[in-house]
């Protein structure tokens, strides 16, 4: 029996897309829904991308709700000209996906996750891998959630490495500096799961080829999804050898936190340019016991990638 | 027998001056020369101090050489006004030091450290905690340094902190971010003791007052140095509630690096504004084995300043 009930916080792209799949084959936690978030797409597109992946991946009974549409300090939201390049314009690598029979669920994202907190309490574990807007909003909806739900292992940030849009910001926190410096000040249990390490843990082409050797629907369309990113990565991160597992590293943390090495640290988020959006200690806080955040700073990359690998195989294997 | 051979690279100001006594009362380092830099105060005067103290601690038998008096790309420095409110215009609180009779080497600082790193090679450990101009004209004067040194453990830097010149830069580091990539960017093995944990280890006037009832010189002197420091902290970083040890802290790590908890990160020093001078992981490198660099990131602050204070009245006891 799972030993966690689990909520997805998705701007459904490609490595979100992965982090579905990893959360599927994970048997310790039970997907109990997907909220929809903006980021690497909009936010219709997103949970559309979710909704088709849970079909093609066999698990059409896990309901996707839609989530904030843009920034807590904008009404608008427009996805980045990089996010089409690394994500393709439809978040999937432009790969045809059957449209799910299955549709959005009618109530909001933020009321589920409240009342999921209240329902779940310390067995849920909350993974947001888009913008904090959703959680913000659940912590302003009601503040109790913060000492009811057991654990929020969110990627995004970076503490030790340089950010992804600017030299100080990394993407997902880039969407909205405001939210995440809400959440990251709140008593949440936190374990961030940055740049730091996410830029480690690598995929290349060899994976995705045996994926395509499965001759299964899910196995030949996750990889050329991933073919996608990872020819993206090519052009954006050269550097690195492959596409960073961002999101689906998160899932894993969330159930098997020994993967990574930690820091605890009291964290906040600049939100004055030139350095909005940057995750860092809070000075003002720096002589405070720090319980409640850990910050990934190094990864097993072998023994994630091995444990990716089985896993998601086996998924495609059956789908 | 002392284990180590110890230079310490200072622009002596107040935490300097409790670099120079935490160095002098450590029996495991014999501390062969002090290499002047500019930074708390100019070059001239911080050379100045350091013989002052020396003698006043009873070591008038330490070399002072005299080292660079302005960063790599300028041909001029200024002290900072924060730097005279911290550490008064004279470096040492305002409080007059008899002269020392020793008078400054006739060599240069760079030419002495280029000549001890071949002589002690491995028993060398070199203590920069002010710019790193001396360290990386020493690398470009002869790169064979870099695989000679022992351990360079230097104070500067902010790694999971926000800095306290700008939000992303410590004031080292600040004075000259091209020789500091310099010398984070080499092969040297490196130990930073940044902000991360100097500004978690405090001293108050209650161990101000313990140095001033043992009625010595230097007791009584350091006494009245190190509350002219305290009484700038209110006023410069009132949320810490002390002054901070920086650089005598990278002096203790510098020969028990076990007070302190570190990560392996290779990295660099931003020189573009307006991130210059930010000490942060090289993304570049983020994949190559990293075992030359360790960042502190949490100490043992109990340790760290009862060794502090047993250390420094037992000198003072008996100056």
């Amino acid at each position: 029996m799972a030993k966690y009930k689990m909520i997805l916080d998705l701007d459904t792209g490609i490595d979100d897309a992965l982090a579905i799949a990893y959360a599927l084959a994970t048997p310790e936690a039970d997907l109990i829904g997907i909220i929809g978030s903006y980021g690497n797409v909009v936010t219709e597109r997103g949970v559309q991308n979710s909704l088709d992946l849970l079909e093609l991946l066999g698990h059409p009974e896990v309901p996707v709700y839609l989530g904030a549409q843009h920034s807590s300090t904008t009404d608008h939201f427009d996805v980045m000209p990089v996010s089409a390049q690394i994500h393709g314009v439809n978040g999937v690598g432009e790969v045809e996906l059957k449209t799910a029979d299955r549709q959005l669920e009618a109530g909001s994202g933020v009321d589920f996750l409240v009342a999921a907190a209240h329902k779940y309490q310390q067995d849920l574990i909350l993974v947001p891998t888009g913008p904090m807007t959703n959680l913000a909003a659940a912590l302003d909806q009601d503040p109790a959630i913060a000492d009811l739900i057991g654990n929020v292992t969110f990627m995004g940030g970076a503490l030790t490495v340089p950010g992804n849009v600017t030299p100080v910001t990394e993407a997902n926190i880039n969407q909205d500096p405001e939210a995440a410096d809400r959440v990251l000040r709140s008593s949440l249990p936190l374990t961030m799961v940055g740049l730091d390490v996410t830029t480690r843990t690598l995929l290349t082409t060899k994976e995705t080829q045996s994926w395509r050797d499965l001759h299964t629907t899910a196995g030949e369309k996750y990889a050329d999804i991933v073919d996608f990113y990872i020819d993206a990565y090519k052009v954006t991160s050269p550097h690195l050898g492959g596409c960073a597992l961002h999101d689906p590293l998160a899932v894993a943390v969330a159930v098997e936190q020994s993967l990574v090495s930690t820091i605890y640290l009291n964290m906040k988020v600049d939100t004055e340019a030139p350095f909005a959006g940057r995750t860092i200690g809070d000075e003002t806080r720096i002589n405070d016991p720090a319980t409640q955040t850990q910050v990934a700073v190094n990864v097993d990359k072998d023994r994630f990638v091995a444990e990716f690998m089985t896993k998601l195989t086996e998924l495609f294997k059956n789908n």
